[in-house]
């Protein structure tokens, strides 16, 4: 770009700053250009003829976006078909059945726009996604406007996009060639877990991944029955087992990571794996509480996830970070534990790093990319203002979010979409739920109240 | 009422309503209507005539109001003034020394005012307060229009308000005369803890409320320390000691009661003391896990309370519904327990039998008082709709109440407060904030902002 060339700027104004959750100073504002897709000032005097869209920002805090650093995101449309239920009976009575006869593109793409929407209206600016029929998710979060990792589903067993059992590889290679080339989307691959993807599977997964330069997801040690049942087919832990089959690293992501022992966590640190915390999800179906504290002190980079909004049932990351300090603090009995600054940097600069987007978003610098929040402190509940830290982890709630620019686009402005027809969205969501009610004999609360 | 006056009505029509927790059956809502304070038809089919004021409730689900049946009001002019420190600390060197220097009359009625609208904006309809200075308190709710259970603090050392070592009783006959004589109010008394009562103030206290029919207040039980403390001083624990000195029963209501022996839970059972539950202020001060699910299943009567925003940090029971599910689950290993309808009855019918309101409020039905919310299901979030129940509990946020009666009297219209001047009462805050925080040699980030 020549420097004659005009570039679309935004001017944000007053207010206060959180430019960096890794030293948690906030700040007076003054003033932060956006320029295109990047910040081009931050916090700096503002330079007479630059201004082309002023955003008063006062009474809010500017901050970097946040990560949800695991979602199925096309689950948004089962949340709450089934609630209070033991992993398995919830897994096979209901979200299996359902997804083999509905998850076709259309639900992923639908499922992925409502879920895109609901985290974008709570300040998610980047999500890492994994399920199936990929190239869908991306095409939602583009359409959105929402930074995804989008990660495509592998099973040994059939899957919904790909029923042969062992053809995952011809359905990665599929997504991967089909996959949109845009700054927005970061395509990755996802195993499913220990217990569903072989040795072999994962090997061959992570050579794929590690060809591409790509990230490789798994979920592991999610359930102590995982544990054993690894434990018993493979005499490893699962963790272990991942080191076997030479996974773990700087590129491979660990989510949930709950059950693990003393060797387990010295893997995690020397291998440079990164973990994802789920704790709402991870308490709603009783599966444990992951140390993630422990993880921090040990030098691992945790970030936070929501999970799909099958089994949590939302995506917020507000209520993930405060979940994240409160469930430290229980187990732990140290009120100590997990305090408000750990839970934001787990949810923005830390989570950056596990995806390995740290040299881009994050943090709010010269050069990065414009993916920021602007949170309205001026309601009841947020005031007074002692430590705005504190009150973003244990007062705020998702719907504080005022404005969400994501690539320097504003995608939510005064609480509304700007990229995307909610009512529309909603109507269609409805519809395709009245149809997945019908199969089921469920209720059709929607149709019935008019 | 003569059947010929003309009382002020309101007819609510469409969406879904959930009328009665106790039995959670969501049916679409055909018209109910309010009547001066009560409610005069629920869910029935509408005479012509009847309409004054019609609100249009299509995708909203109309159920009772919520109950916060523990909190300290005041203390929100405190959120966030030191968190993620031990209790001691937390106390001794903030708490106590900023109440001694600022907890007059003013700041109990600007600080009740700040957390009336904060409840009232999160669809709580009642509030059971204990602090100092409590007809203040009485005059904020009366002023926002919330329905309140208030109860005078007692102490033996000296408190805010009763300066001189042990002449609580005095400060609480003051109270009761003063205490404005209103349907909104129910007057109560509040003894802190068996630690900093003793056992002759609880006897006192307890003939006091007894003569004039008031509930008595504790908390109980909401350390270990407290526990070896007690135990330590008196020979029994602290439910035992307060059976001792006779103050248990069905208006006695214990605050937390964390750390129970078998026979303590017995004791609950046996002598029909209620039990307020506040699992969020307990993860976050790391005080433990009280047994909630185990009490319901033995008959005893759990509320939900948030605690006082200084260590919660703020007054949603939506947000304590979910975590009391959450929490039960995580430490019971079960993912049944504390299904989505038990924490609704907690926050509505349950709450209302612990506060001895359960024959005015709780549920929807003619000749009950109007105190009700309207729930706004119509966003991204909250959709699909299979299950309102769950969608409630694991999904909704206290933002998404749309519309709130208490004493069918419509305090909140979509969203914002009818009462009471928002603004002005937050810049107050600001400025009493403002004050505080140059005592103590914090930032004062509202004067910096601008």
């Amino acid at each position: 770009m020549s420097p004659m060339s005009k570039t679309p700027e935004t001017i944000l104004v007053n207010g206060l700053i959180f430019a960096d959750p890794a030293s948690p100073n906030v700040v007076p504002h003054g003033s932060t250009v956006i320029s295109g897709a990047h910040l081009a000032q931050v916090n700096q005097p503002l330079e007479d003829d630059q201004a082309l869209t002023a955003i008063d920002c006062s009474h809010c805090l500017i901050m970097p976006g946040l990560v949800n650093a695991h979602t199925h995101a096309a689950m948004s449309l089962l949340r709450g078909i089934a609630d209070d239920l033991p992993l398995q009976k919830w897994l096979h009575d209901f979200i299996f059945p359902v997804e083999e006869k509905h998850a076709n593109p259309e639900f992923v793409y639908l499922g992925t726009c409502l879920s895109a929407v609901e985290m974008a209206l709570a300040g998610i600016t980047t999500f890492a996604d994994g399920y199936f029929h990929m190239e869908q998710s991306a095409a939602a979060a583009l359409d959105v406007g929402l930074r995804g990792v989008i990660a495509q589903g592998i099973l040994d067993v059939p899957s919904p996009d790909a029923p042969q059992a062992g053809s995952w590889k011809d359905r990665a290679r599929t997504f991967l060639d089909r996959c949109p080339k845009d700054p927005l989307i970061t395509p990755a691959l996802f195993c499913h877990s220990p217990y569903l993807c072989s040795p072999d599977t994962f090997r061959k997964a992570h050579e794929m991944a590690r060809e591409r330069g790509l990230l490789l997801f798994s979920h592991v040690s999610e359930s102590r029955g995982e544990v054993e049942d690894i434990t018993r087919r493979y005499g490893a832990r699962p963790l272990e087992y991942l080191h076997r089959a030479g996974v773990l690293g700087t590129h491979f992501v660990a989510v949930h990571a709950i059950h693990l022992s003393e060797g387990e966590k010295d893997l995690l640190e020397e291998t440079g794996t990164s973990v994802v915390h789920c704790p709402e999800c991870n308490m709603k179906l009783a599966s444990g509480a992951a140390a993630a504290w422990e993880f921090v002190q040990r030098g691992t980079t945790v970030a936070l996830g929501t999970d799909g909004a099958a089994s949590n049932n939302n995506l917020d990351v507000f209520e993930e970070m405060r979940s994240a300090s409160l469930m430290a603090k229980l187990v732990t009995g140290d009120p100590e534990a997990l305090p408000a600054a750990a839970a934001v940097r787990m949810a923005t600069v830390d989570a950056a790093k596990a995806l390995g987007l740290d040299d881009r978003i994050g943090t709010l610098e010269p050069g990065k990319l414009a993916d920021l929040i602007v949170v309205d402190l001026d309601r009841p509940h947020l005031v007074p203002l002692y430590d705005p830290v504190s009150q973003l982890v244990y007062s705020a709630r998702g719907s504080d979010v005022k404005h969400v620019f994501v690539n320097g686009r504003l995608i939510v402005r005064d609480g509304r979409m700007t990229t995307i027809d909610e009512r529309q969205l909603q109507w269609r969501v409805t519809e395709m739920a009245g149809n997945i009610s019908k199969g089921l004999g469920l209720t059709n609360y929607r149709d019935s109240q008019k």
